[in-house]
């Protein structure tokens, strides 16, 4: 019996040194292929397979029976190979970007804690660094006595918001539905996130409920047309209940003028939301806060630290300015989870506060980040961001053969055509502009294939397709800049 | 000038060295602490500390400056030190436990990557990883044509189907809303997972549209009353929308009887909806499969690998027969993301089939951990589980000290009451079982607090709150069972 313990033991033992060594081998691999490999420009920030390609070349098939460890190994290597180096200066594509160290740390040490972080009973130091930053990042949204709670992705705050405004607003809609309400209708600017569109629909206001509001030239939300949807939507019986304010839109950058948006919302007994998945991150920086100026008025504000903080994704978080709101809204007393008699204070429990049971304690990796860097750090990183930005705008002015859409944008994105030769020296008319629009995803899907740079295009409003950058990496020098727009007058130079 | 390049390159380098230093460090940190450390029994489960202790004793606040490396490996390591290893052999208290190394080196590659995993142009090899496991998962669920995609949470997946159904049923509320249409009521057993009446409540059908229906003794639904609540419900003139079946209750682990809910729903025309977050996995089982008979003639099913299949927290997944609706119900034409004219087949941008835009790509870590251990690698991780379960039960019917709630669970649940010292010989009623209800969340706390051992408790219907054990962690052993029972008989010795 001794010696079959032992031997269970020994057995035990060379499985466990087994798995220790491919955890090692991929955490080097991962060093080489993805930590360094994105510090070195001379490396492709993607090699670019279609999906057919990528399915004849890597045997993404299971089957009955695993592979060894080595081939496990070979896997990785190919995956690394075949992925988009995020963290490389020239990935402009999105607005996440960049690959933290500390963000990297900390997400290793989440995924070893494995927990959901729902309860404190099983998640106590992840509640606890979730909470503290939470806190302190309210100080900089400017709520005195609210809450937050982080989320899975931006679409998810926004949605929370939607919720618990409602459920402000016709408390007993939670257990009897929207059946026998007025109509509730919800604002965006032209140029929101299209996640209000898409939560209006889920939620069940429907899609056509959320109501565009014009903006100016700037993509800012333009508040007396504002005023004069919501007093409309009343005038039609129906409930303006919800304002979205955006800092920092998807495509321009552009912060809506939430001083003036709170005026309307106070007047008209409006919910006053404001994503800021992508511009929230500015209140941390001293120079460049002034943009968010009025959020503080707001009744609940989202912020994605996953973007311009470069936090690892996803990194999402919801505040609501009036505590308790969020457990009235999503609460159920569930008796297996969150049970009464708790060797600690109940309200711990973060799983209360959302409409999710299972979820990885995001905010972990931000506090750690935090810890890190401190508030100067962050402010650096945004700073340098703007900076490059501002560096971008200005070598496009400088340089003949490109166009800008806005030649003093507020923040981070730079949007911009190239003229080809082909279309040199004509009128630049609206026509002039279409034919701009069509080159730039074909220079855009030139580059991508060479694995020299990525970068988003998209059209907005009355304007054609541009080039959209935005900086977030703050790796990314001025010579990485100067470098794109090469790239893109290299691969324009036939058309 | 080349000096001054190659000074900042040199500053460059240190910077990336002290990076790399604390990457390496945080891992062998990790190594020790949360790999190694889950595998030694003599190691405590947790170390438990209420939040005000904690506070006194780690610094949670942030500043305006960062700390140090040896700093941050410090905070490292108390992290570890006042977290729950939930890969010890002696975490019973949720569904999920253990620390798969598989699941841990995907984690560790899928930080690396820090992608948004929306589309396939950032998030290729991901892209196809996660297509190629739902499409073998698909096989077990048994859908022949059907789509899934990967969602944060159970919460999540579930509400995802309720979305579709109504969109189905409904198409134009995508664009509408709620309004005008009859009201809408789901039904799940009286034993389901509180998602149900959360989505309710979320998706705007309230809260009390959800109708529980009666269980049997065993915590299974009885469809007959699930029937007869369907055609009372038509006949007060609303909607049958869904009916959410249970595979695998949180509590009981109950599998609800799917061919006989399929006849209602079909004969009725309601959605057929199956809840396996938990019990989903035994479908890998041949031997436990049965368990699941029926679930193919479902709308759609959720499964957690998560949980059973021991993937790192979170990894859900929501499978729904007819292909297209989830792009149907979810999707929105969103220019700057899901460009038209790209270079690859649109249809591989997983962010077309989600509410959601930010998102990671769970599905990796699933993939990944499949390649490793195939399909009789899962098969024999979910045999164990059950193999355990059955042990405990056994062991639980040898003492005398003990009371167990069901003597044949289907699945790996096991729940039971200890009968201290001043409770026994008394008469066995509805008295006495109360009188045992509250001695159990005592124990539990003194075992928490000690560290031993950490399970869960619930009531559940008539019966008054009892010890769950859920079997997940392949590493545990029969001792490790038995050790669990012979605790709480140490810990309720005086009671």
């Amino acid at each position: 019996m001794a010696s079959g313990n032992s031997n269970k033991c020994k057995v035990a033992t060379e499985a466990h040194d087994k798995e220790d060594a491919l955890l090692s081998d991929v955490f080097n691999l991962t060093m080489k292929m993805a930590v360094s490999a994105s510090r070195n420009r001379d490396n492709p920030v993607v090699r670019f397979k279609t999906p057919e390609v990528l399915e004849r070349e890597l045997n993404f098939g299971l089957s009955t029976d695993g592979v060894d460890n080595s081939e496990l190994l070979h896997i990785c290597e190919k995956v690394f190979e075949n992925s988009v180096l995020v963290g490389h200066p020239r990935f402009f594509n999105q607005q996440f970007a960049g690959l933290d160290s500390y963000g990297l740390a900390a997400n290793i040490v989440l995924d070893a804690l494995n927990v959901n972080g729902h309860t404190f009973e099983v998640a106590p130091v992840l509640t606890m660094t979730e909470l503290a930053v939470l806190k302190h990042m309210q100080k900089f949204v400017g709520y005195e006595d609210g809450e937050g709670v982080f989320c899975p992705g931006g679409t998810y705050s926004n949605m929370l918001a939607f919720n618990v405004a409602r459920i402000k607003r016709f408390p007993e809609s939670k257990a009897k539905g929207l059946y026998g309400l007025p109509k509730i209708v919800t604002f965006c600017s032209q140029q929101a996130h299209y996640s209000a569109q898409k939560n209006a629909a889920l939620l069940g206001y429907g899609e056509d409920s959320c109501v565009a509001v014009k903006c100016d030239s700037h993509g800012k939300m333009i508040p007396e047309e504002l005023e004069r949807k919501i007093v409309e939507t009343k005038n039609a019986g129906n409930v303006p209940l919800l304002v979205t304010a955006t800092a920092g839109t998807t495509v321009l950058g552009a912060f809506d003028p939430f001083n003036k948006i709170a005026d309307v919302c106070q007047k008209h007994g409006v919910w006053m939301h404001v994503d800021g998945a992508w511009g929230g991150s500015a209140l941390v920086s001293k120079k460049h806060r002034h943009l968010c100026a009025g959020v503080e008025r707001s009744d609940s504000f989202a912020w994605n630290p996953h973007k311009l903080l470069c936090a690892p994704v996803t990194c999402s978080a919801l505040f609501v300015k009036q505590k308790g709101l969020l457990n009235k809204s999503h609460s159920l007393h569930v008796p297996y989870l969150f049970q009464v008699g708790k060797p600690y204070d109940e309200s711990y429990d973060i799983g209360r506060k959302l409409v999710q049971c299972g979820r990885r304690s995001d905010g972990f990796k931000l506090w750690f980040m935090w810890k890190a860097k401190g508030d100067s750090g962050f402010e650096k990183v945004i700073d340098r961001a703007m900076d490059n930005a501002q560096h971008l705008i200005q070598a496009l002015k400088k340089r003949p053969n490109f166009r800008v859409l806005d030649d003093e944008p507020e923040f981070s994105n730079v949007t911009f055509w190239y003229i080809p030769p082909s279309l040199r020296g004509r009128d630049e008319n609206e026509e002039f502009y279409k034919d701009l629009a069509k080159i730039v995803p074909i220079i855009k899907h030139r580059m991508q294939k060479k694995g020299t740079v990525l970068v988003g295009f998209s059209p907005v409003a009355d304007r054609p397709t541009f080039f959209r950058m935005t900086c977030v990496n703050e790796k990314v020098s001025y010579e990485d800049m100067d470098f794109v727009l090469d790239e893109i007058e290299r691969c324009g130079a036939d058309l």
